[in-house]
């Protein structure tokens, strides 16, 4: 098996992405940077627990790590941040083999160098009998831009990028014996399937979102729908109302799966109603990224959805790490 | 068992310390804050991991909180900085009671209010069967003060803070039974088991260091002496004699385990010899820190161990999680 200091050195070589405020990376009790003085700084931090988040028997290992380093991107996108640092800690099985490592490595820096972020530090341990991965992410957005959950107005519009459901979907049909790897996969089973090993963040959607000025408040679909515009509502103290026949369900994927099943990584955000025609203008720099309005802010502080003249309460029915 | 929402509700409601520059913490996707346009950002992230960090059986949860948070603080310490901000990920058992986390988080709040650090962000999850920790440590530093492992040259005089071999000594006498809560430990054996479990970071005198200008590489203890000078030694490209005679072995700890057992904590230093008053003088400010002369940085890129006119090299004896 490789040796811990030479994994280390090996992480060491890889190629520095957006060096412009990097004073120094990995090598030292800490990795320095500065910040500019027109910006503020984001961090945010994602743990992946096995057989938890993840099995083992149906994650290709250079997904897994594309996956580690994509939920972290994917938050600084909801905050309408620039990506530029990570962190990882690993807890690694004696079982664990030295090539699974090193493509779970090859799979997550693919990803830092589609987006320019670049490894600054991190942790290596063992682990008794489980692999935990654990990034920390920094980004930065320009003073007073960020947009946080906070924010959202009565009135403000509610929207999704993408579609929803593709990755519970793709959860169930990993549990029920597909993998990437087969052959004879439909072209929805495979979309799905990725949807769920491979998530996409939206970080420069989420940025052109913040630096325009347009959405009031924003949060990526980690938890699924349902909670996180709760997580929305909450925050900002308001109430809101989604329209079942406008939400973009992906194909196959079950209502259940589009509002609770989570993991789909698209970004939920809220306009204020006069910067629709703005929204719009944008949308059309990201003609693959498909953008729906979904429903309205309210006054009344409860979450409803709203099925033709069907009206039932919206529970937030995420995943209870405790319970 | 209380609901994950409930526990992060909990931490939000904690006293913030130091919120000069915090814009944001726990509660949105990202945690914000900004940074002083005359200083840089130190981060560092250390994971403990269940059965290879810590022991449940011999471990207070208070006391394995405060040491999770340490070891980050130590690594700040080791820059010259100032700590000012933390994230923590929680991968729980469902076994582990919620009198254990609370115990566990008094611990480490209380360890953060001594240095005035504020936790800002983390994540929780489920944990399979062990328990792990992780936190991300975020300080500070003026522009171009941080004190980097690379800087020491040939000449400049090694020091070190405290005693060696303590925390070794105590784990020794936690496998051989003896617990923190006996009635019946030896004052050397309540201070040999309190340096494993509860080891103090030395911010302050790192700090001050870095501030003076005094230090032309620095390294906190966590790997073990022989193991800790050597990375001074290979960033720096240099070599090093150390004094047997003058290392400051806690009583009762063998040679070896001041030399090799880690987790000491304790600060590891070089000083250009003309430095020497100066550094004098400063120790007067720490009156309870003893600060011993151990060696001089040499020019012949190996390390040495010398006992009278005995020589023998000084090998990197510090643990390999991959091995």
């Amino acid at each position: 098996m490789k040796k811990e200091f030479e994994f280390i050195n090996w992480l060491r070589s890889q190629k520095i992405n957006n060096p412009i405020n990097l004073i120094a990376g990995i090598g030292d009790d800490a990795a320095i940077f500065s910040s500019p003085s027109n910006k503020e700084i984001l961090i945010s931090t994602d743990l992946l627990s096995e057989d938890i988040h993840f099995k083992l028997d149906f994650t290709p290992p250079d997904l897994l790590g594309h996956k580690a380093l994509a939920v972290n991107l994917s938050d600084i996108a909801a905050m309408g941040g620039q990506a530029n640092f990570f962190l990882l800690s690993i807890a690694r099985p004696k079982t664990l083999p030295d090539s699974f490592l090193t493509e779970l490595l090859r799979g997550m820096l693919e990803l830092a160098d589609t987006y320019q972020v670049t490894l600054i530090g991190g942790d290596t341990s063992a682990s008794v009998d489980k692999l935990f991965l654990n990034i920390t992410i920094l980004g930065d957005s320009f003073l007073g831009k960020a947009v946080k959950r906070s924010g959202a107005k009565v009135g403000d519009e509610i929207y999704i990028t993408g579609q929803l459901g593709a990755s519970a979907l793709g959860l169930e049909l990993l549990l029920q014996g597909k993998r990437i790897t087969n052959n004879d996969l439909t072209d929805i089973e495979k979309q799905a399937l990725l949807a769920h090993l491979k998530p996409q963040p939206r970080l420069e959607f989420g940025k052109t979102l913040a630096i325009e000025n347009l959405a009031s408040s924003m949060i990526d679909i980690s938890d699924g729908l349902s909670s996180d515009l709760g997580h929305i509502c909450e925050e900002s103290g308001v109430g809101a109302t989604v329209s079942l026949s406008s939400l973009p369900v992906f194909p196959s994927a079950t209502i259940n799966q589009a509002l609770n099943g989570g993991e789909d990584y698209e970004l939920l955000f809220t306009i204020p109603s006069e910067n629709n025609t703005k929204l719009n203008i944008l949308s059309k720099l990201f003609p693959d990224l498909s953008i729906t309005k979904i429903g309205i802010i309210t006054s009344d502080l409860d979450r409803w959805l709203i099925d033709g003249k069907r009206k039932t309460p919206l529970l937030a029915k995420g995943y209870d790490h405790f319970a």
